[in-house]
């Protein structure tokens, strides 16, 4: 078998992981393993470096200084908003061709898997032999076929890691408290507030998903029962979550800002905790009501993840290398699991991943629409690893001497 | 020496910290040792669980349980924001000798002190022997005498370690992102922002404290002297700044909302972050504007513990046992720096540190108002400790072929 022989060209694309750079470092020094790879180069701004032709030679670069950057969070080779239309691939593909790249690496999302499928396409009409292969990156978790995606584990962590230190602080002062988390259309992110949970009465109380429907009636008659029950109420709200008419609730703040993805801004604000915390105060429930939107802490904070989420970042990484280079082959890299915990990998065709997302299946939320179900803990607490231990005081009451009942 | 034999009891005032429960339960298993000490109780609650009598015996909980709730984050023993008057603190007294209490305890800030101050007073005024002790806490690092105060530690490596990958995540996809950090009056966690800068174009680029008023005017100019720089900015900025007329400027979207103390509520909104935002977008620096509230996780974040702050939590509750018991004082303990970096304990009278608090000195602010220096790096690093380690990309840049300049 004649091995296709030139460069190898990685870039990222779309929101930071804490992990995404694992997945990049692990092409890289695999695709340096190689003989018939002459040089790794890294785009600078995804797509946007590639056409601009910012890029690096990640051949110098030292294993030391890889094996550090793939412990950073966010994009080493930095990130772009862009998403390329036909024409853009096709300066991608002429960029390749002209620096003699034969294995082209991306690691993003849906749209990242689609710019694959449409700069492979294009070399395939011309006759140039270029493998692309997809590697997959997502917070949200909503990438078709995988049974997961590398970035989510590490961001789930941070989000049970944050709602349990809420916990614990509305239990020791009471009150309403709403955590407001990324994720538009998908609530996997959202649901794994509840991953921490110990006790049988912890918060968050009520989860509510972009994949059902909210009023602000049954919103405040669940937040008024949970608070009469507990004394207090622990809310954790995805920043997606619609009314009625499918229409997001926090668009109607954000000024209908859009990305080049045609995709109206939902992070980077407060005003969707802001008003349902407004909502509550009308209620007069209790005059302790707080609200805090989690923002871009849940996917850049230096210091939390997931050990697994890592190892699975590296390995699709590597599993890029090996198809694109040893096996001649494009197309996405995606997750089976196997076991209880493990999983494999496999190649996905990009047609498979590209575009559509995919949301929480109906398993994994319960029958009122407002908390998730033991599937979902079971499906992703593997995912995040272990997280630190806590517990409850557990010590006797002391019998009154002047207040006796 | 005729030891003072009876009862200890134990409480935690004000907000939590990731280190407060480590001090309570240095005290619990401290107290246990000594044989005068008949029981250890805690409070519940607070002074509201003292006054109503909701105790529970310390004396009974295993070293197990209480040693992972030293490692959680919050009041174990729960909270209050009660502010005790005269009358009030007379019930904590009158409960006290109902109980046999002979060694009180309260963990909290300034105006924790106040109340043990007002107790201490009482049951002297009363020929009642009781040795109070003030065992301080804070995330704002506030407390007068004290080189620094445990909570602060752990907060500011959670502040420093978010910018840290908010500085990560604005280089990747470059715009302003502004983060509002915590402290009424004083900046220290705030400045906290700065500790993990490596590069020197690393944002946090602005850092706002409550110390020093600003202007609509000169707050733009900043932020668009950074931007023209770097081509992106990174803001740091404490919900307690004000304006020139000493105004805080969070406050007019609170509704005036006011705790037991006469403290305006600052916290748990993204109003501030918005309005900051919003005065950008009025300049069209750019589109990319993103504004994140800290909110209640850079308090209660479940796993993020400075090693130093956890240490010198447990010791200040160490040492309140010994002050107390073994040498039959009052007072307030506090933190000597010894070394670079060690330290060692006093106890300082609790008039001392009660009722006013303090802010950051002038020296650890830049002369433009707009940062720190290398004098607070130098105060503040060791507190924090080890942070996780991170790099940038160390790769050529590639010759380009199509886009030759």
């Amino acid at each position: 078998m004649a091995y296709l022989e030139g460069k190898a060209l990685v870039a990222q694309g779309g929101g930071p992981t804490a992990v995404i750079n694992q997945s990049v470092v692990g092409v890289a020094l695999e695709a340096r393993r190689f003989a018939q790879v002459t040089r790794v180069y890294g785009a600078l701004h995804g797509v946007n470096g590639i056409i601009n032709e910012n890029l690096v030679d990640l051949t110098e670069a030292t294993a030391a200084n890889l094996e550090v950057v793939a412990a950073t969070p966010s994009s080493g080779l930095l990130s772009t908003r862009d998403k390329p239309d036909e024409a853009y691939c096709k300066k991608i593909f002429e960029v390749c061709k002209a620096h003699g790249i034969r294995f082209f690496f991306y690691c993003g999302g849906n749209d990242s898997a689609d710019t694959c499928r449409i700069v492979n396409q294009q070399a395939s009409e011309s006759n140039y032999d270029l493998r692309v292969i997809h590697v997959p990156k997502t917070i949200d978790n909503d990438l078709k076929v995988t049974d997961h995606c590398p970035g989510y584990g590490s961001a789930a962590k941070f989000v049970a890691q944050a709602f349990a230190g809420a916990n614990l602080d509305n239990r020791a002062i009471p009150g309403v408290y709403i955590g407001v988390v990324m994720g538009r259309h998908a609530g996997f992110l959202t649901a794994a507030a509840a991953l921490c949970r110990k006790y049988s009465d912890d918060g968050p109380h009520l989860i509510y998903l972009p994949e059902r429907a909210i009023t602000k009636d049954k919103f405040l008659d669940d937040v008024t029962a949970a608070f009469e029950k507990h004394g207090r109420c622990v809310v954790a709200v995805s920043e997606g979550i619609v009314d009625e008419q499918g229409e997001a609730i926090a668009s109607q703040f954000t000024g209908g800002e859009k990305d080049s993805h045609g995709n109206v801004q939902l992070s980077g604000t407060g005003a969707l905790g802001d008003l349902l915390a407004a909502w509550i105060k009308e209620r007069k429930l209790t005059k302790r009501v707080r609200a805090d939107t989690l923002g871009y802490l849940q996917r850049s904070f230096l210091g939390c993840v997931s050990e697994v989420d890592q190892v699975e970042a590296r390995a699709v990484g590597e599993k890029a290398a090996h198809y694109a280079i040893r096996h001649d082959l494009d197309g996405s890299v995606a997750i089976k699991r196997v076991g209880d915990y493990a999983v494999s990998y496999f190649l996905t065709p990009l047609e498979s991943v590209a575009r559509h997302a995919t949301e929480m299946p109906d398993a994994f939320i319960n029958d009122a629409g407002n908390g998730v179900t033991e599937d979902f803990i079971k499906y992703a607490r593997p995912l995040v690893g272990a997280t630190p231990d806590w517990q409850r005081l557990d010590a006797p009451l002391v019998e009154k001497i002047m207040n006796k009942e």
